[in-house]
């Protein structure tokens, strides 16, 4: 991606427990000082980030702000060289100032 | 909800295959003159509503963009009268004009 920006505030959400993503978005807000978080998913994982935003902002973070959701498709190769289409999903939380 | 506004154009997911809402989300827009369709789902079904509606988008309507995607909790109340929160999206399609 864009070189002059650092991708630590981009979260991809995989098999874990929900909470795992929600405490490592905290923790950029809050140990990082990130000004803007970004959870990234796939497939059925998409529902999952949409969890992950609304526990964040509504038990741990309620000066944060859903300030962008975007939706679109991703190709995956598998091993065998198939494509296949997946729906994505990325959702920008944005800190607000106190 | 407001009631100046027909209902018609929200497609609620539910647990039928994917291309019975992307039909009926095209039925909106062809048949009934729909210019925007609201695709709305709850909890797991959410990822469901972003397939829907990338579904749509590239294989059936491709003058379609995605006009807004919102998520949120709502809360439901079980038979036991537990109240439950789950994630909610909401996404706008908007059919442009040719």
């Amino acid at each position: 991606m864009a070189e002059e920006k650092k991708e630590d505030n981009v979260i991809y959400i995989g098999k874990k427990p929900a909470m795992g993503y929600v405490l490592a978005a905290l923790t950029q807000f809050n140990n990082n000082g990130a000004k803007e978080v970004i959870i990234k998913a796939r497939g059925k994982l998409t529902a999952k980030a949409i969890t992950v935003a609304e526990v964040l902002r509504n038990r741990y973070l309620p000066e944060a702000v859903v300030k962008d959701v975007k939706i679109g498709t991703e190709e995956l190769t598998g091993e065998d060289g198939k494509v296949s289409r997946v729906s994505a999903i990325e959702i920008t939380i944005l800190k607000k100032e106190a």
